[in-house]
């Protein structure tokens, strides 16, 4: 049986990745989504296991100095991270995972694995992205400028991504990234003791 | 408008690759198929710019002084080889370029243009390999044995290839291999510049 691959998506807020990944999910079932663990306290109807794993500070630390994670960061006095154990036991059992984490911690996964594969979504034009965190109306003109600005400067970050993915439409934007997964379990390295008997 | 991009495709004698190329080409137009140039007379129903461009030697030497090949070689006194033109006219015009070539063929090509994107279509066993090639019935056993092994030199001089596509059935392996060029047009270099705006 093949092993699983993990895939990083990134992406700057309203670009619609969660809208892709959830095309992406419910196509393929086989795929595992990387559920978060944090310290921050559950909020209501937030499920452990399904949310986040919820630790303690404690735990967390514990769970750090082991070196159980594949990336973590601390954010408004609260940690969050990514354990390895979920995706581990996802590729173990032949299932690809998805990470939807921030550059920075794609950064840090990709130093810790060469062979996870880093994929940013990108809107077709950042006019477009403008249009569209507008038109979601939850933020004011401010608070969009500034979520621009940060798209900008992880854009620059991002260069050294394995794939772009244009998401002008759901649909283009599930294909390529479906044909990246399938692409990528061609790789020489994955099939060469497949055939060499 | 997306430039197009050169995909190599190589195996081994009998793995099916003549059958999958057909079922891509005839599944995307716009496809371009490298027609190669040789200094071998026409055989009978055989088209010029159809099955090869008929170079006379003189011809053909001029070519390789203008640097006007892409690879070339010397078989049996006959030269073979790919020219660069078409190539180039079909990526100008957006269109994927494939090249059905040998592995010596197929690193003159790389070294020249390093994003060529080189695919080794395998067989899913050796055992496999030599049962097509037995029960195609049209060599003896000296031949088939001698084609198997070269397959497996070949072989091992791909294995710094970019893809590997087993050729278990026809779909499958023309499933992989789409999926690989759309991959490769996702690639940052290509995307960078059309969400820079």
């Amino acid at each position: 049986m093949r092993k699983g691959k993990t895939f990083i998506i990134c992406g700057p807020s309203g670009v619609g990745k969660g809208t892709v990944v959830a095309r992406l999910l419910a196509s393929d079932p086989t795929l595992y989504f990387s559920v978060s663990a944090t310290t921050r306290p559950p909020r209501a109807g937030e499920e452990n296991g399904v949310h986040y794993h919820f630790l303690s500070r404690e735990q967390f630390e514990q769970w750090i100095a082991a070196g159980d994670f594949l990336e973590y960061a601390e954010y408004v006095g609260n940690l969050y991270g990514t354990p390895c154990r979920y995706v581990d036991q996802a590729m173990e059992q032949g299932r690809d995972v998805l990470l939807d984490i921030e550059i920075q911690g794609a950064e840090l996964v990709h130093q810790k694995r060469p062979d996870t594969v880093r994929i940013y979504v990108a809107p077709p034009s950042w006019a477009e992205l403008e249009r569209r965190l507008v038109g979601r109306g939850t933020e004011d003109m401010e608070k969009v400028r500034s979520r621009l600005a940060r798209g900008r400067e992880e854009f620059a970050a991002a260069r050294n991504f394995d794939y772009f993915v244009i998401n002008d439409t759901v649909d283009h934007a599930v294909g390529e990234l479906r044909a990246i997964m399938l692409a990528e379990h061609c790789r020489p390295c994955e099939r060469i003791s497949l055939i060499s008997q």
